[in-house]
């Protein structure tokens, strides 16, 4: 099994390469009755599609997105829905480098390893158009959670050694980097340039906040709420650590301090604050749940770096052609979709803990 | 579904509350004619018994774990190895405190909100205590590896502020916190004597160094390697962060720094670097693993904290009784287990991913 | 994997073997707050217990199940339910033959060929011993059903040729195979003395009707209802058909037959006729579901037998011992159990099929 | 979950309805660096096209196959492979019949009983079409057991009351009804047309057949192979009962009859007759497999049948339309791709069993 498939009660599978005829996920689940359009997931593809600004890629990437079943007469029926964007810029190229050698930072000699053979062009499965199809789904799964009233803020917190102060949420989508602070926005740019004249690449953070989470989702041991987080999280490219609430910084930090107190606040349970960034015990506690993504900066580069090719001659190679500087500002909706998808899966799975629950649904 | 089987192929379903009559494991997918005794899996449940310091609980935990199925003549079967631990010290206590009362930092309400109901003597099934399910269960992993060539190596880096500053694997038994770094482990007695005075609590950071996996191990998209570490190691309890190869820090360097490049050695392809940690695109690349947990402090401290009773009435707590001021040393060997597990489980996958190898094996 | 364990939502582990210490099974998924003790479960236990008739083995298996976890105060706190059965009949025997010999019709030879080395005791994993814990599991999940209204009534329609021709279920308990029909029970009497003579063995056919299961429970595709009970079934030991409702008279049949009406009752939409058995495409249509499952006869007959060693050699063999001439009459609780686990998975499946049933649930 | 994905190592995951845009399948771990081309898999989706016979639908199905996604220069990569197939027939028709009013046999009272609201054209999900999606994937997996030397022979064994009596496998292609007899063709043929003149449909069995499997394959409890078989078969819309080997007849049997004895051929242990249909206990013998299932007769007829309206009003209705009269012939390939699918995800389950088969790929 390649593990193409995310979830236990609302999954979802994606497929497709970036240079191959369209991409695509599966979506198994959906509760019937949820009024759905192209539309809604378009507006989630548009955001991880490469800005206006010279930060990310040129390719002009339309994305459209169909919906080939699942859906009649503008509801879902509860049987998959199945998505499809189809590839259109499969311009022929010289891949002949690529393709015979291990890019560094890339999956290529991993993917040779496991399956003797990958299609090279792009990167193929490991390219960061493979998310298009977490991105459609994870539209499909925020929308759920909007009408159950729970709603994703996703932000980039930091690009490179450049970290936001402030959080001013409406800011975010006033700059091409998704930071909820000008200020760190406006330094983001200039150490973007730094990197570009370098022919270098930067990282950065990314967090998401979701609000109006219900206590009780995620399950005591190994289906713990941030477990989920943390895989969903992790298995985006090029994540290397994930952090939920106070993250870490927990190691240093005392008893005293890390723990959140309770008190009652408008005659419900609430903390007073919020290290753990709403789950403990992998449990949500009703708080806002705090994400964080370490996103490692983007392996292509065009300086010169050590490598060797499959038949083991050590070579130097320079990575040409359209490479984002940094990924981190396109990757903010696929935290914010794997986000979604984990939650909209826990909250299904929460269904029938109770024996009173069961009673009440089936009685 | 409580979510308390993890993997596919190789399997661990754990059972079992803090004061309930036993705890156990049903490990399934073990490959038949593996040499296994209780012994071998005793050493792993020691290692996360109390220590000899001061500074985990007194409880006297015996903790023997019998074999009860799986295993005839010393060899296993491949049918599942259930293993059980029978709880010796459940003393009737008076527990009324925490049966109406929300401890801080504590899984009490999650619980409470998920079940309407929790077993609560010692904190049930949210205990430490279900480690040893899934320490008895990683033994067998460990075992396992340890015949294909791989060993794991884990230790505690850090214990609150105080960092190990060198790294000799030789003195990481000689001392109580596993530290392998005899100048930290000292001023870590230090540090958890004041936070002991001071009736407080300590976190750390424990690293899980795994040599000897080939390249190749791991599924490209959700089920990447380092995927289902996060999963596995933000499943225990009290981890917060978890981190791969370079982890947080990869967000603040450049391309051109973090990528390893590849050159060849004794005729190998091999990194010049392991920024990535062993895993690229999700995929094993032949170097060494290196994963790091965050785990936060003890929450149950003996200060007096804010909180709520069941009933939403505003009080103050110190928990009392037996409690590790640092939980950190005794979770080093749940992290390796955790760490044996997911790699088992994803070596078994891999063994179908070339129709090359399908065709070796049958034909 | 072994694949020991069943269901998805409502999941059942069971692990032992005949003659090893212990067998049990580990029952995740139970709803918190299900009134539960260990009699409830012994009631199904005793069910599957040698009768007092001649026609079954006449070990004496105690066979007293303990609870180990998930149970508190008399409830079940939603988290995993360990269930044990200590093996007492363990005594030493010359088990030389079997361990050298392929029993025709037992699955050694399968065991030897996939595993290269078997627990050939009592046929180890592979004896009846193992459906223990699907009946331990069974129990509780009849017990969830019957608290939704749903029973279950399950009993031998055929042993050998001797079927029944009258449905009377008041008989079914008055006689030692379980059988809804006096007459044929007497009848069926006769065939086994016959067969005893001989050294020789009986089959048979066991039914199992569920009443009150709601309309709409099942899958569309390969979550279909019916294909859910047939692996469920098919699964235990000695099954080698599966039916559901007119099961394998459908393929004679013309459809102005086979199809049932729909009409209203009492304000309700109702079938006509149950020729489908209460699924139609996978999902339940709010009949009476109707399942048979057809045994084989024992395997184990002191006759002579063709058959050959380990090494290769022809040779002739004689099963001696204590092995019932026809395990139907015990197999009846297992198929019932089988039925109640697969329903409750099912059903638990089902809450969150329809976007009104999230958003009553969680709003 | 509406559990569209059928497979735990070899996963199969359909979508698609009836008279939506498009059906397909995402078929993921299919190992890398197999050939294959949308040629393989069409042939397979020809057969399950209407014959040129007068008994099946003259619905003109092009039903070409694109393949979209894993496989890279005529070879699978070990990634998804996405296949599609467009519906072109879509003309609007009347629905409003079958929109408001539940077809006896049918699954709609079913899907609204679960999602309140259906796709009621053509039948949407539940319609014979989607078994395009386990065609296309079925030919694949065909493929790969043909490369270990397994293949598959199907074939209709009755259509209503007429039996094939011969088996000659050579003439199942030259008749419509994929029957081994040309005299039991003929029979069928006259029986058919009666059926036709009285408005009604017939049932029938499909018989597979499956060589070379190696013993030991399938897993000993739960994955036994046959539970997976009848859980493949039965999964198919109109099947109502499945057998293995003698099926229903085993439960008249005696043991000394239904034992198969096993002796030395060839210098390998074989089985002397094959009651069981090659597995025991769950587990491949090496003998022939031998499955079969009981296909009711197709539920849309137009005589006159009593149902009621989504309403509640008492009606009558014939259903009008192109509908074959019999299903059997065209679900012979769909039988045979369930079966195929089957296996390969149980082989592929097989390769860990062993600690010196991990051995042997590891080091």
């Amino acid at each position: 099994m390649s593990q193409s498939t995310f979830g236990k009660k609302f999954t979802v599978t994606t497929w497709g390469e970036s240079h191959g005829k369209a991409l695509g996920a599966v979506v198994d689940g959906v509760p019937a009755g949820l009024f759905l359009t192209e539309a809604d997931i378009q507006v989630y593809l548009d955001r991880r599609k490469p800005g206006q600004s010279r930060y990310t890629t040129s390719r002009s990437e339309g994305d459209q997105v169909e919906i080939l079943s699942g859906v009649f007469e503008g509801r879902t029926t509860g049987t998959p829905i199945s998505l499809i964007v189809y590839n259109k810029d499969q311009r022929s190229q010289d891949y002949g480098n690529i393709a015979q050698t291990y890019r560094p930072g890339h999956a290529d000699f991993g993917f040779d390893s496991k399956y003797g053979f990958r299609d090279y062009r792009g990167g193929g499965r490991s390219s960061g158009r493979e998310t298009i199809g977490r991105v459609a789904a994870g539209a499909i799964a925020a929308k759920i959670l909007k009408e159950l009233g729970i709603t994703l803020q996703t932000y980039t917190s930091s690009i490179g050694p450049v970290s936001c102060q402030g959080f001013h949420p409406e800011v975010i989508s006033e700059n091409s980097f998704y930071m909820p602070d000008m200020v760190a926005a406006k330094k983001a740019v200039q150490y973007l340039e730094q990197c570009m004249r370098k022919n270098d690449s930067a990282g950065g953070v990314i967090e998401c906040r979701i609000n109006g989470v219900p206590a009780g989702i995620g399950d005591p041991v190994f289906g713990k709420l941030d477990a989920a987080f943390a895989q969903a999280l992790m298995s985006i490219g090029a994540v290397k650590a994930v952090e939920v609430g106070d993250g870490v910084k927990v190691s240093s930090m005392k008893g005293s301090t890390d723990n959140d107190g309770f008190h009652m606040e408008d005659g419900k349970i609430t903390k007073t604050t919020n290290h753990a960034g709403g789950i403990l015990g992998g449990i949500s506690d009703g708080g806002q749940i705090l994400l964080r993504a370490h996103v490692k900066p983007t392996p292509s580069i065009s300086q010169a770096q050590q490598t060797v090719t499959r038949t083991g001659e050590n070579i130097s190679i320079e990575i040409k052609g359209r490479h984002d500087p940094v990924i981190v500002p396109r990757a903010v909706v696929v935290v914010e979709s794997m986000a979604a998808i984990t939650l909209v899966d826990a909250m299904f799975s929460n269904m029938s803990a109770r024996m009173d629950y069961v009673k009440d649904f089936y009685l």
